[in-house]
C-alpha cells in the first residue's frame, strides 16, 4: 500500500466531504494541494483541514510535483476542462459525479483517460454505501434470487448552491444532480453486464422558479427483464430522503441511508448543533446518522480507488460507468419530451444478459402456480390446465 | 340507526373477511342468508359465522323478504349478473373491487344502479383504512401543502384462489387484483375533484407462468399536474407489502399498513399459529397486524356505508369510483402496449383543479430560490436573475 | 347479543375515550344517562355524544331505570362511593384503572361486588389492544416458549387534568397513573396463574414540583423465575412512549402502540390539527396512530365486557385484577421507601407455577452449552464437563 | 501523525475484530507481530492477516523490537500478566474489556500502568460507535437537557467460546461480558464527573446449565439523581440486540445498534453467506449492518487511541474508567446477592455533580405543572397552591 498525494480541485461542499474522508482516521493518503478559483475560498479551505498549499491555477495545482492523484470536485461544466490538464499531465484522476453534463461531453472525457492511459475513477459515493455493498455482495451470491425490480430513491428540498440550479452548468435539474446517483445503484444491483435497453421517464418543474425539472420518475427497462425504478425530487419535505428497494424472485432488500437508521431524537429545541446535511429543523423529532462519511460512502470509496490505483485494477466505478450514466440520462430527458419510451443509445461494452428464467414445475400433468398452507393446515395447490388455460384449486393434504 | 340484514353473496375469502367484520365486536349488522355456487361451502360458512340461511340460488338470496342490503362477495366476472339482480330486487347493494372486468362493464352497473335509484356502495376498503382516513384528512386539512406525489404499492406471492389467475374470468392479472386498491387511494389523498388525466404503465409477466401480468408499475398524471405512481406485484417475498407514501409542498405522509406496523415477533418455530393474510414463513422474525380487519379497512368500510345507508347520503366510495377506477386500469392496460401516455377516457363527473401553484419571492429584485441556515448560523439565499437568468449565492444575515 | 344501556359516571378525557368507544362504529350499547359533579359539564357531554340525560345527582344516575351496566369513570378517590352504590343498585360494573388507591381500599371493593353478587369488569384498556390480545395469544400458543423477561414501559410529560397531580386524590404518583397498565400487561404476558412474589422499586421526583413520583423503574418477580420489568414517566419528552418487549427461551416480541406504528408524518406546520393524545409538537416529523380508540384497547375491551355480561362469564380483566395490581403497586411504593426488595401481600388466588425449564443436552458425556454454525460451514459444539467444570470447544462437523 | 507498529496478544473472535480494523481502510497502523498459545492458531491468524511474524512466547511478543503499543485481546483472567509484561516493557497498552475480572484485579492493573508511566487505553468499542458519539456530542451540547435516565440493553444468545462461560476465568456471567459495555455507555451519556453512588441488581440463571448468570438487570443511582439502567441476556432470541435510550428533561435519544439499521432482507433461503455476528437465522427476514467494524465502533475507537498517543493526551476510555466500570459490577454482584442497594466503593476521582434543577415557574402565585395546548385550541395551566398543596386546571387563553 502507497500513500498518495492528492491534488484537490474545487472547495465546494463535495470537496469538504472529500477532503473530510481523505483527513479522517488515520488515513494514509493526504490533499497537498488545492485549487480554488478563489484564492480566499482556497485559503479558508486549506486552513479548515490543514493543506499545506492552495492556488487559483488549476494547471499548476494539477501539474504540482509532490501529487500522483487528482481530485475534480468542480461544477459540472468545469470537468472537461480539468479532465483534459489531468490527461496531459499522466496522473491518475478521481471526478465526481455526473461525469458529464449529457453522454457527448462524457464520451469525450471517457476518451481523454483512455488514450492517455490514466488510471480514471468515478466518484459515485452511493454505490459505495457500507450497506449497499454488502446488499449487492447478497445479491450476488444469491439471496433473493434473480432481481426482478429495483427503486431507487433520491429527494431532498434541493441543492446548496446557486450553480446547481442552473441547467446551463450542470445539465439539467433534479435528474442530473440526484438522478445519477439512483442509475448506478439500480446497475450495481441488476449486474453490471445487464443492458439498459430503454427508458421511460416523466419530469415536472411543479414548485421552484426554475427552467429545469424538480420533480422525475422514471422506468429503465434492462436486457433481463428487470425494471429499475428511479424517483427524484428537489421538493421533498422532512430532510433526506434516501431509500433503496431491490425485488427478486427469491427475496426482497430494503435499504434506508439516511432518515430512518437507528438514530432517533427528539429536542424541545436549544441544541444548536449541525444535525444532518440536509435536515430541515431544529427541534422535534430528528433522525441523524452516525458517521455520514462512511454511511454515505465515501470511505469506501476512496479506499477502493487508492487500492485499485496500488493494485493497478480498475475501481468498481469507472469513467465508462459514469459515461454510460449519462447515456440513461439523455435517454431519460428524450422520453419525458416524448411522451415515449426512448432507446439508450450510448455504447454498450457489456455482454448479454438471458431473460428472468419461470421454471414451470408440474404436478399430474398440470402447471403448479402456487403452493399455499392453509391457515388450518391444509396444503393447496393452484393449477393451471396446460391445454385449457383453466385455474383450479387442489388440496393435496391435510386433514 | 337502524340495524341492518344482509345477503352475502359468495363464500371465498373475502366474503370471510366481509361477516367477520359484521358480526364482529357489538355491531348491530348481521348476515341473514349467504349465497354460494355449492351447497357445501354455504353450509360451512353459514355454520362459520352463525348465519342462519344458506342457498344456492342467487336470485332467492337477493329477494329474501328479511334483507335490505345485498354484499356481492363473488369473483368478477359474476359482479354484473348479480347486480342486476340486486337492481330488480330494489335493493341497497354493496360490491367488492373491482367494480368490473374493464370501464364498459363498470359502466353498465353503473348504470343499472342509477337506473334502479338503488344506494350502491364500492367496498374498497384500503381506502378506509384508519392511517389512510386519518393521513387523508390531514392533507385536506393542509398538512403537507399541495400534493405533488403519491405512491401506493401492493405486492405479495399472488392470490390464493384459483380464479384470480385467469384473467378471462378477472379482467387481467396483477393490476386488476391489486392496482385497483393503489389507484382509488391514490385517488383519495390527490382529492377526488382532481381529474386523472393520462395514464403511463409497464407490465411484464416474469416468475408465474401465466398469460397476464404479475408485476407493473405505473404513473397516472393528475389534473392538477401531481403524479400517482403505482407498483403492484404477485412476485414479491417476505409476505404482503402495503405502503403508501405522500409528498406535499409542505410535508411527507409514510404509511406501512402490514409488515412494519409496530409489531415484531421472532419464533425459532413450533408456533403453529395463523400469523397473518399473506405471511410466508412460519419463524424467524415475523411482522403480525394487530386487528386484521380493522387496520386493512373493512371496520370503517362497512361503517360508512351503513351509515351512509341510514343517512340518505353517498358513501365514501361509490360506484362511479369504481367505474374511473376501471377507466383507469384500462388506461393504464392500453399504455402497457403501446409504450406511451394514454388518456384516460372513462367520463368525468368532478370539476376542473388548479395546477400546483409555485408563488416566486422576491429578494431585491431576485427570485429567490431557497433559504438555507449554514451550519455555522449564517442564512443565505440562492438568487434567480430573472433578466439573465444567472443563478448567485448571497450571504443575508449571520456573523 | 343484548343491547346494553349504560350509565356513565364522569366526563373527564376517560369519559369521552369511553363513550367515543361505545357511540363508534355500529356499536349496539349506547350512553343513556351521564353523571357529572358540575351540570355544564354534563351537559356538555350529554350534548357532545347525543346522550339524552345528565345530572349531578350520582345516586340517580346509577339507579336509572333503564340502564343495566354503570361504568366509573371517575377519579381515584371517588371510585369507592360509586362501586359501593352501584353494589346497592345491583347493576353490572365497570370501573377504569387503578381500581383503588391501594390494595386495602381495592380489597373493600372487590368484596363489595362479590356480596353483591354483580359482574365487574376492570377497565384495563392496555391489556386489550388488538397487538396485546394478538401477542399473548402467540405467548400462549407457545411461539415464544417459556417467558423470561417482559417490559413494559409508558412514559409522557404528564397528565392532563389536574386532580391526577394530587396524590391524596389518586394515591400516589407516575405509578398509580401508568404502573397500572404495565404491572397488567406483564401479568398477561406472564400467565395470570403466575404468582407475583416481590417488587424491587426505585422512585424519584426528578422534574415536576411535586411530592409524588415522577419517574420509577420496577422490577416484578414471579414464581417462575420471570422478571416483570415496568418503567413509568411523566417527564418524557415526544409524545407518548407505551412500549412492550417480551423474551423467551424461544423468541421475542416488540410492541410499539403509539410513536412508531407505520404512521410517520413531516409537516412544515400550520396543519392546525389534533393529531394524537399526548403528541408534544404541532410541525416536523409527528407519528399519529389509526384508530386511536381502537388502537389503545378501548374497542375490544368493552367488546369484552359486555360479551361477557351476555355469556354470564367473567371478563379478560377482572376487580381481582385490579386488586392484585393493587397489591403489587403497594409493594412497589414499600420497596422504593426500603430499597429492598418487598413481598406481594395480596391474597393470591392462582395456584402454583414451576421454575423455568431448562433440560440439559448431553453430548459425548458432557452437556451441551451451545451450538454454533461458524462463518466457514463448520459446526462447532461447547460443552462443559459435569466433573470439573471445565468449558471446551469442540467442532462436530464441517470442512 | 505517526504510523504504529502493534504486538496482538490473542487471535480469537475479538483478535479478528482488532485486526481487521486496524488492516481495514488506508489505515497507517498495523499488526507486526501476534502472540497466541498454540502456533497453529497463531499461524492460521498471521496468514489470514497478513502479519509478519506470530509466536507463542507472550514475553518475546510484548518485548519485540519493531512494535511501539501492545493490544491485549486475551481471555479477562490472562489480563493482569498480560499488562505487568507491557508496563515492564515501557511500551503503550491498549487492552480489551472488560479490564478485570473484579475491581481489585482492575486495580492491580491500573496502579501497574500509572506506576510505569505508559500510555494506557481501554478497548470499550462501543462507546465509540458513531451513533454514541454523535448522540453523546448532542446532550453534552445541550440538546436533551438534563439527562435523567439511560437505558443500555445487550442481548444475544450467549458467546462463541468456550471459556467465556466460565466464570472462574471470566469473573462471572453475562454482567462481565456485557455488562461492561452498557455501564460505561451510560457513564458516557451522564458525564463522566456524574458519580455511580449505589446498584440495585437482580440475576438469575433461567435458560443455560451453567453457575454463573444468564440474565441481569440493574439500576445504578447517580449522584444527579438521573438512573442509569442496564439489562443483560445470554437468553434473547433474534440476533444480537444492542439499544440505547436516553431520556432527558427536554428531549429522548433512541439508539439501535444492529437489528433495526435501515438494512432489512428476506431472503426464501440459499444465500449461504455470513450475515452478521450474531443472527441466528440464514433465511427468512435478516436485518444485517452495513460496516460492522465501523458500526459498532472499533474504528473510531482506534483512531481515539492512536490519536491520543500521537498526541500525548488521554484517549476517551482510560484504563481508570475500566476499573471503575469493575467497581460497578462488583456492586451489581453484591447487590444480587443481598437483594438490596449497594453502594459503589471503588476510588471516586471526579468531582461532584449538582442534583437534577426543577425550577419552578409561578402563575399569579401559584406554581405552574404543566402548560397545555387543547385540542380546540385553549391554553389550559396546571397549578398547584403551594400553601394548601391543591392542584387546579386553569384555563388562560384560546376562544
Amino acid at each position: 500500500m502507497r500513500d498518495h498525494a492528492v491534488t484537490m480541485l474545487g472547495t465546494g461542499l463535495i470537496g469538504d466531504f472529500y477532503t473530510n474522508t481523505l483527513h479522517g482516521q488515520r488515513g494514509r493518503d493526504r490533499v497537498r494541494v488545492v485549487y480554488s478559483r478563489t484564492a480566499d475560498r482556497g485559503a479558508a479551505f486549506g486552513q479548515r483541514w490543514g493543506i499545506p498549499e492552495h492556488t487559483t491555477d488549476l494547471h499548476a495545482a494539477v501539474r504540482h510535483a509532490d501529487t500522483d492523484v487528482v481530485v475534480v470536485a468542480l461544477p459540472n461544466h468545469l470537468h472537461e476542462e480539468a479532465i483534459a490538464a489531468v490527461a496531459a499531465a499522466g496522473k491518475a484522476v478521481l471526478c465526481t459525479k455526473p461525469l458529464g453534463r449529457n453522454a457527448e461531453e462524457a464520451r469525450r472525457m471517457l476518451e481523454m483517460v483512455e488514450k492517455a492511459g490514466i488510471f480514471a475513477g468515478y466518484l459515485e459515493d452511493l454505490c459505495y454505501t457500507p450497506k449497499t455493498l454488502k446488499a449487492v455482495a447478497a445479491v450476488r451470491g444469491g439471496a433473493i434470487g434473480e432481481v426482478t425490480w429495483v427503486r431507487s430513491r433520491e429527494a431532498h428540498p434541493g441543492p446548496h448552491s446557486a450553480w446547481f440550479w442552473d441547467g446551463r452548468l450542470t445539465g439539467g435539474g433534479a435528474i442530473i444532480d440526484l438522478g445519477c446517483h439512483c442509475i448506478e445503484i439500480i446497475r450495481n444491483f441488476m449486474g453490471k453486464g445487464n443492458r439498459p435497453v430503454e427508458v421511460m421517464c416523466h419530469t415536472d418543474t411543479l414548485v421552484h422558479p426554475i427552467a429545469d425539472e424538480d420533480n422525475a420518475v422514471a422506468l429503465i427497462r434492462f436486457e433481463s427483464g428487470a425494471i429499475g425504478q428511479f424517483e427524484v425530487s428537489w421538493t421533498f419535505r422532512g430532510g433526506m430522503d434516501l431509500r433503496d428497494e431491490v425485488a427478486g424472485t427469491g427475496g426482497t432488500i430494503w435499504l434506508n441511508h439516511f432518515l430512518r437508521t437507528g438514530f432517533e431524537m427528539f429536542t424541545a429545541g436549544g441544541s444548536g448543533s449541525y444535525v444532518a446535511e440536509k435536515s430541515e429543523s431544529e427541534k422535534g423529532w430528528l433522525f441523524p446518522v452516525g458517521d455520514e462519511v462512511s454511511e454515505l460512502g465515501y470511505v469506501d470509496m476512496f479506499a477502493d480507488m487508492f487500492d485499485a490505483i496500488d493494485a493497478g485494477r480498475a475501481p468498481q466505478e469507472t469513467f465508462y460507468d459514469g459515461y454510460l450514466v449519462n447515456g440513461i440520462m439523455d435517454a431519460a430527458y428524450r422520453s419525458a419530451r416524448s411522451g415515449a419510451w426512448e432507446p439508450v443509445t450510448a455504447e454498450w461494452r457489456g455482454g448479454t444478459t438471458a431473460r428472468i428464467g419461470s421454471v414451470s414445475e408440474l404436478y399430474d400433468g398440470q402447471v403448479v402456480i402456487k403452493r399455499e398452507l392453509l391457515p388450518d393446515g391444509r396444503q393447496k395447490l393452484i393449477l393451471k390446465d396446460p391445454t385449457t388455460g383453466d385455474f383450479s384449486d387442489r388440496i393435496i393434504a391435510g386433514r
